[in-house]
């Protein structure tokens, strides 16, 4: 979060805008990031946002429009006329101008084809063949580019009449004749050796920092991760070298993957779609929950089968219902736990299926003491505090008995549901699930079939019903 | 993850490890990025891990040891004589150096302390000061800094002495003479300009996009994250610029900021460590999950309480039993949804405790709509396939009576679990808490009690109880 200084020009371009001065506004979007000009975007009411559009002008919107959320792009496009359009998407970088084109619908998609450049619009088109989120998606190819048979003079001069169209020239790569990736190069590198240095002398190999155009999002991210890049090279099957994603979409990504995980192991399903909370309507927020829920609910009745068959024992020894929803919840926690750990350990990385042995063991042990632990305090519960409150037991039954069967099935409980939590986002990943889709509530759900068993099995057989 | 062919030089690394035959290794050590040498030595027998840093040596070791988990780094420096030592943390950045320090126990950091020369004490020391999270904690202090009142040429031989022990040149700060923060360049402004040309007619200006040192290390994951930032200058309270917190810090963060959050959702509490899933104990395992679980188990006791006290309920119809699973647990589903989305789109930035009317609005329709959902699919269930079992229902009593009642109970237990889960961890911003503490077992929990007490009272007062 911004600190409260910085807060301080927002301000100050709000009241511009409420008061429409458009010449403060000019003034202060000059100087402020295009990041915080979005934020303004959104905050202010909507009948002012095509004043505030068509004032800063298209060429200091395009790069705010890209960090709107998607929903928001294609009614602030229309603030401007087609010649104003032409000049935004001329400013716009490629791989920002492919994710608008992403977000928009068909017809307006096709409309804003047409006002590109013809090299432009060839580039975009061969862009958007790529899916939105793989790494071909998510490159720009306008990067810093020399041939490994130049020497450092030619590579500067090259670097220099391709500047304008460079995103960013902090890394530099080196290719052959036909376009094959070869290594790469700081401008430092290039700006202290002496000029008849040849390039090849001075790059540095690259080896396996390089990612497919078609691989996935999340593998790009991941490897600037690992590897601390600035910008990893992306390149076709023949090794050509066609762009690069950068540091601030792999930031991008991960954090949107980190959410889709989070969302996931709370039962949240369908797309998640770069919207904010706020910007997300009812309806949608309705159907990306809705889902699991009714399936879950259906498998909830199978507990409420179990508890009416099971009824009479409860009826018999009203103490035991004391207990039931917390020898059934324990589970639910410790299960959603566990499977919560795991799903992360493997999005980041630090498990796959191979070590689902080792992740057993390790869970089975953790979970055997977590219920040996509840079980203790709910005994010492039982024996230290219930005796004050002279609740009704059935002759010849006693307050160590109910103890005794409330441990054993709470310890069996809560050891059965944190291997089993640990195990089922291992099994979806070895059957090409998505390990999340093992959610908290589903874990809960089905240990809740099995607390119930556990739980009645346990006191029938210890308290004899 | 990286695919399949990054893997084979990895392989060969360890099966020369295996042979221990080192001038292979040191040969591959050589090309290899000092993370895929961290992976090497994590996965490597433990017996062949001094062998292998002895092999690579403390120059190419110094990189790989940063990369590997915190409770790792301390043996593993171990294999180094002090003269191999010293090599190693010359070798390392400062802010990289400040991380191992911070991970090793305390005589050991004295120990390591003593062997740096002077210089590198001294400034490891001050930035020891900074904790560990905060933006001080995290920067570099090696960063390319020019000044204002300097030509190109002048900023160029001052870079290019300094080259050495610079980080990174991919930006460049611009300071005043008391050394203020006055703006940045990129390295190709400084290359593609005469020599005479003032810094100060090239140099970008910068506003907000700074950081104090003490401000938490969130704060500048954010600010980079925000305005796509490669390096965000680290400032004190006088604005004199003392370091830069670089993207792949940023990364870092983001990701162990989201490790967090997931954690605490799911009800894992205490620190978040920086060891992976595999590489934590069954101790600290258990401890993490220990303390949420107890408390939570005495909470779901007031559920049992509730349901021995209108047990007799049960008994008397005992088709309710079959939906009481449901109610409660359809609550906490619900309930953990909502607060994870709110806790997330906090962590995103995206709400602020003063749009808890907008989020309590939002969920208190979806969630009446998610509750008539589920109401209206069991009064389906039960009037349709219900038939079909012959149930025992008391005399006077239709299944349509039942239906009502579950019905009614799901939507007024959805409803007000949804709400309460949007709302809980608002509050906890409210008063300063982090909302994360508010967890979906914690919510479930709760919301297990109320909607025991809504299905009795709605059965009694449908059914005539």
């Amino acid at each position: 979060m911004p600190d409260d200084e910085a807060k301080l020009p927002l301000d100050e371009l709000m009241r511009a805008i409420e008061a429409a001065d458009c010449s403060v506004i000019r003034e202060l979007a000059e100087e402020m990031h295009y990041a915080d000009l979005a934020q303004a975007y959104q905050e202010i009411e909507e009948e002012q946002r095509d004043l505030f559009l068509k004032t800063i002008g298209p060429e200091k919107a395009a790069d705010m429009v890209v960090e709107l959320p998607d929903s928001m792009i294609e009614q602030a496009l229309g603030a401007f006329s087609p010649s104003e359009l032409k000049v935004l998407f001329h400013e716009l970088s490629d791989d920002d101008r492919v994710d608008i084109l992403q977000d928009v619908g068909d017809e307006a998609r096709q409309r804003f084809l047409g006002l590109l450049g013809p090299e432009d619009e060839e580039l975009t088109r061969s862009l958007l063949k790529y899916e939105h989120d793989t790494a071909g998606g998510r490159m720009t190819t306008r990067i810093g580019r020399v041939f490994v048979h130049q020497t450092v003079k030619q590579a500067i001069e090259m670097l220099r009449r391709g500047q304008e169209s460079t995103e960013t020239l902090s890394r530099i790569f080196v290719v052959d004749q036909k376009g094959r990736l070869l290594g790469k190069l700081r401008f430092r590198d290039l700006a202290f050796n002496t000029w008849d240095t040849p390039v090849r002398d001075i790059m540095r190999e690259i080896g396996t920092e390089r990612v497919l155009a078609t691989a996935d999002q999340e593998e790009a991210a991941n490897m600037l991760l690992k590897y601390d890049l600035i910008a990893l090279p992306v390149v076709d099957e023949f090794d050509h070298l066609l762009g690069i994603v950068t540091h601030d979409d792999a930031m991008e990504i991960l954090q949107e993957e980190s959410t889709e995980d989070i969302e996931k192991i709370a039962g949240i399903g369908g797309e998640q779609s770069e919207e904010t909370y706020l910007n997300t309507t009812i309806l949608t927020h309705f159907r990306r929950r809705a889902g699991w829920l009714t399936g879950l609910a259906f498998v909830s009745i199978l507990s409420g089968y179990v508890m009416m068959r099971f009824g009479s024992i409860l009826s018999q020894v009203f103490l035991l219902s004391l207990f039931l929803p917390m020898v059934v919840a324990a589970g639910g926690n410790t299960g959603g736990q566990a499977s919560t750990m795991v799903i992360r350990a493997m999005s980041l990385g630090e498990i796959n299926p191979g070590a689902a042995g080792e992740v057993a063991w390790k869970e089975l042990r953790t979970g055997f003491f977590l219920g040996a632990l509840l079980g203790l305090c709910m005994a010492l519960f039982t024996m230290v505090l219930l005796p004050f409150f002279h609740l009704p037991l059935p002759p010849g039954m006693s307050l160590a008995k109910v103890a005794l069967a409330v441990a054993v099935a709470l310890t069996t409980q809560v050891t059965s549901a944190t291997f089993l939590g640990s195990l089922l986002p291992l099994g979806a990943r070895a059957v090409k699930l998505d390990p999340a889709v093992v959610s908290a509530p589903a874990i809960a759900a089905i240990v809740d079939v099995s607390g119930m068993v556990i739980y009645f099995s346990v006191a029938r057989a210890i308290l004899g019903l």
